[in-house]
């Protein structure tokens, strides 16, 4: 069986499709899991999802996944800018981690600009929407497990 | 029916009245909560509350109410100077939220100075004590629902 | 006979209801003061007013109201962000100021954020429309003269 | 009959001719006004001009223009870098103003290469001498009235 | 009987001995807990320990240790370096602290450097390993309960 | 015929499989080109491919790109973090075009965190080796010509 | 005959007309150019013009136009903000240079406020869109040859 | 006949003596004015004195006296911090300036550190009360006019 | 015979017990070296000690001890703040060094908040009062000579 | 017999008179403490004075003077912007200091600027030359011994 | 045969002895060549020089020289403080570069002080006239090839 | 006789040799010096040499060399980076001094880039190892005394 990939999301993520459609689409959370499960499927790969507001949630839930040798496609939300536990976690467990962001924070308020993670992630992927979790399912399905 | 108004109190609250009374004075989150009820009451107002030392559950708590169109006076506490989070919870869930401070946090140390929260909330009342929340009552009393 | 409170309105201020009615509304500076007096009368409190664009005669009114016991609703305009000397007169004339402002300065531009006089007013009602001179009123007229 | 300009001269200009002749030329604030109404006659608009210490005679004087449609070529002076109540002024009175500074500010100390106004003027001309008035006269004789 | 002190240590300290050992060692949390419960033993006092990846279950925690009179121990790991929320848990329930980090926090990363926490804890113990825990329960076991 | 996507590649890329392979591996430019071709093939898009070490003809060749219709992904390499010139060229001349970093930017020195062209771009990919190109076309594939 | 005048555009500008009317009008380079000639004649000067993205190539440029005794009406778009080796140019063949740009570039982004070069040039004409070109040159013309 | 002095003082000297006394001193403007006047006497110099809130009243009386050839003694308060015209106006009009201030100005907040006025006078006298005021006449007296 | 520990003073520490008795406590610099070489008999170690009010002397003792393989427990005093030389005798001689700060530098001035030392030292140990010392010799008693 | 004042002299200013008298005169330090002893002996005071270039041998002076209750006129010379042990010496020996600098300190660099003194000293005479000791011995002849 | 080195020269090198002869004296680019390759003649060296306005070209030639093991002796001139592909260029073809400026970069404006390429290179020569190249042309003579 | 040449050695230069090998090389100080002399005599220049590591001992010997027209090659070690008092002396000694670093300060810790002493030096020669001080001598033999 292949590689299990964790689709983690942070806060107000819960919310997508259901605010800001000219930033974030109309697509709800539930769709974006079920595309990636289709994506995951069609790759071989094991897929589950998990969405918390809160930062504690998704620090045990990065150390449980990296521990576990399971692969995370995580868009951090607010948290990114802000949280060095999330950083620590994902150094700590050695989580392989694709940061994902669906709009472009570069394009955003100053303090959207500097991610905490992206230096202990493997790679980010910022403002090509929901695609961006499509892509980083297919490069985590590149990567042999162990590499 | 009026207009439902949720009081939310953020990290530390819940030790009003117990703590540093020459900066918050004596009154305890209980005795605070029952004189925003009998304000609501004279004004025809529905008024809840909620306190949380936890950024998620007050994020959870935000969404909620904005999504049920209910109002907030919230005082974020020390999340205020930080939290991306409640900021984008309040962006995202359209709430209406008008922020409170107790003490005169211009008056209190640098890093208290700045809200990350205030852009975002239709308009905030600092350093008029417990009043303050009396005072944000009336505000949103004067906006009929929807406005 | 009750409290005496200024209403004092800093530079720009006589424009109102004149410019940029998307920010400001279309009150004028006249309406406003005269919602004042019917506040101040209502609950018993004699209301004066002043507006001037020159920060050498706030200051003047400002020593003058401190050293007579009169409280000040202040709205600072533009000098909020600058005026050492305005801030010296509150403090060097024990005047009691509840700073108002009727825009959500945190949310334009950046050098609007910081106020120079918040922290020797006794408190802060910011981005509640006119209504935010109202709300300080009443604020003061809880305080017991001599409070 | 033309359009109707108003050069606006702020603190320090009445020593022009008087103080500094290698950085400001010798020629007076009277010379100067005189140059200004010729080339006014010549392109058919009307000239006035002011001149003042004061910031706030300043603001009174460009509230005035801007609302009575008067265009103004306004050196600033000194409260180029630190004036918000004169940049409220020009934006809330919907004043059309070019800003003119004789020497090159930035070739001069870093204090003097930020100006507040810039960003709610037309325009800005500097370095040019006294002909920088010259030239931003010109500027408004192009525009049609009302442009 | 003597002093209660609780041994509280921050997010992803659960992970001790599971990552980089070159960092932290390779003795684990629990080793730990049983290593500072034996010199407790030793020294007469009562010991209990708590983790958490969750901020707000760690001001809880502060919250209910100060209110008791029990002495803390605190390694707050990630959130030394952004919670005010902690800083103000451990001021607004008088909780006597004493803060430990086991790895030499200045020679990491810039953003390691500065601690919120440490102006309100009595002291700080930095770079000693885990020996550092067992120094602050020498250093609180010092001071008589009350002191 | 599918959509036309030009792979242009900033200063040094010409040294790709020379130079620090444990930083950018050891494929060369032309190996990249190639493969980026055969995936345009297979996704029937139209690929070409340039490189240069100066600005300028970076510029020249974005604008082109742009003014065309022409798709661009783009490693800027060293110009990403100051040529305001490539990004008034994409801006300028509507190129769509997706950033893309071999190396992990944000895990390298500190003026290396920044990019000038992130803002103006539609999306950002970094830190996943070669395999970002390759990513990138397929984003480009997923939209339709002018959308 | 007359003083000898380049008109040197920058980077972006052989777009003019064709990107952001809304910011820089529908005028094209071409056009721009002639105008120039036009008022050139007029008024008794010989006119020449260059553009281009290359920085070396604006460099190579000045520096021909300076120890040739050639003035310049120069908008050097983006490169404004960083370009040192521009400054340089200027200052070491001794040009006679005016800055020109058509935008206010004090209100748009914070990186296009501060130019490197203003500092060595006789003076700068901002945001009167291309007529401060026509400005310029009439500037100029003003100053006998060597003056 | 001697050196003519001028004592000038700025912002809220007028309250001095009424306010913070524990800071100020309780002596009022005019003990200090008649003062300086029989030192002034002592000494054989004409001294007069002057003291407004108006930063433009300040500037009017600096371009006087600095014109007239008379020497000032100056405490310029609040506007020591910022005032840009009063600076201009010492330097423009050649003026002899000692600059004092009461209180240690070092000792206090942060944004009163900075003198903007200290670089064009010829000394400065910080912390002595008012007899800072006396040395300055002092120092007047020992340079010989037009020295 | 064991570990040779050298307990290191600077500036100003010769008046320990003599000064600020509300920070620093009673106790004199002689009590404090008793103390240290009571608990050094104690542990078995060997204990000198040494102040200077001069960095270069400081220097030389900590070469002095790093090449001799003594430990030291350093409270470097205000030199801590500013001095490289200080950092590069520690770096360079290889000496074992604990930092320790009497009281708590970092509820202090915010230029007591950074070592320059730290980062080379094994660890610090801060605000602990004259308990910090024998935290310090206690922690070097348990590292084994040559560890 | 009146008050002791010890002149205490920074580093460099044994080359007084023999290096740069534009900016510092040509009276040699032999000179000027001649002239502090005539002008001591006039007021009833007695006189010493010391110089060093080293940091240390000003720091063991100041305790001593501040210990024996002697008082201090002190040019700190260049460790004026960096020392903290010469701040903590008059801090902690509650040393009477009134700082004195030949030059403009405020008018040269800008690391010239900022005291890391002024704030724990009584006053601070800055620019006034040499006259600046004799003033400074005035203001202390005025205070009563032990004021 | 000998070590071949390039003696590659950055912007507005071409002007040199025709520019400032006060800043870089009268000798021009050929003088200083002919010097150079005298220079390495007597070393046993073979010289070869290029200058260009153009960062590309100077990418280009670093590239070419490195990979063919040629060492540099380069004065980047205004590249040197902004030009991070020129950093990428030396540490990527693993050339060996001795940094040479005629002027002393930190005596002029605070702009000039850093360089971006200082850290990439073996060595730095400034402020020591055109004499700073035939010094590094020494210390490449001293090592060996391939040192 | 020839010119007298200082080799003058800043704090921690005593243990070249004897630390960080991979740094500074196994050089001693006794050979560094030697190996000057050696180059002195062949170069017909008097050497002498002195190393300290105390700030005023060098300011001592810089004032002493300057005077006495002997000119330095001077490594300033740790005190390169804040020592004001070493500037002045240089500036006021007149001394001519080269300065000279054996590592690449610009390769190491961000407060190594700065260096307080180049702007009143001749010149400045970095990263070359002790062959840096050999090229200083080198220089200085160039000029002829007086130069």
């Amino acid at each position: 069986m292949g590689k299990h990939v964790l689709i983690l999301h942070g806060p107000n993520l819960n919310l997508l499709g259901k605010r800001e459609p000219e930033v974030y689409g109309d697509q709800t959370l539930d769709d974006l899991n079920a595309q990636c499960e289709r994506l995951g499927a069609e790759l071989g790969l094991e897929i589950s999802h998990f969405q918390s507001n809160h930062e504690g949630a998704l620090v045990d839930k990065v150390q449980e996944a990296g521990l576990a040798g399971i692969s995370i496609v995580f868009n951090p939300g607010a948290y990114t800018h802000s949280s060095i536990a999330l950083r620590d976690a994902i150094a700590g467990s050695n989580a392989e981690v694709i940061e994902v962001h669906i709009s472009n924070i570069h394009a955003r308020e100053r303090f959207r600009h500097r991610s905490m993670l992206s230096a202990v992630c493997r790679g980010t992927i910022v403002g090509l929407g929901t695609d961006g979790y499509l892509l980083a399912i297919r490069a985590l399905a590149e990567t042999p497990d162990g590499a």
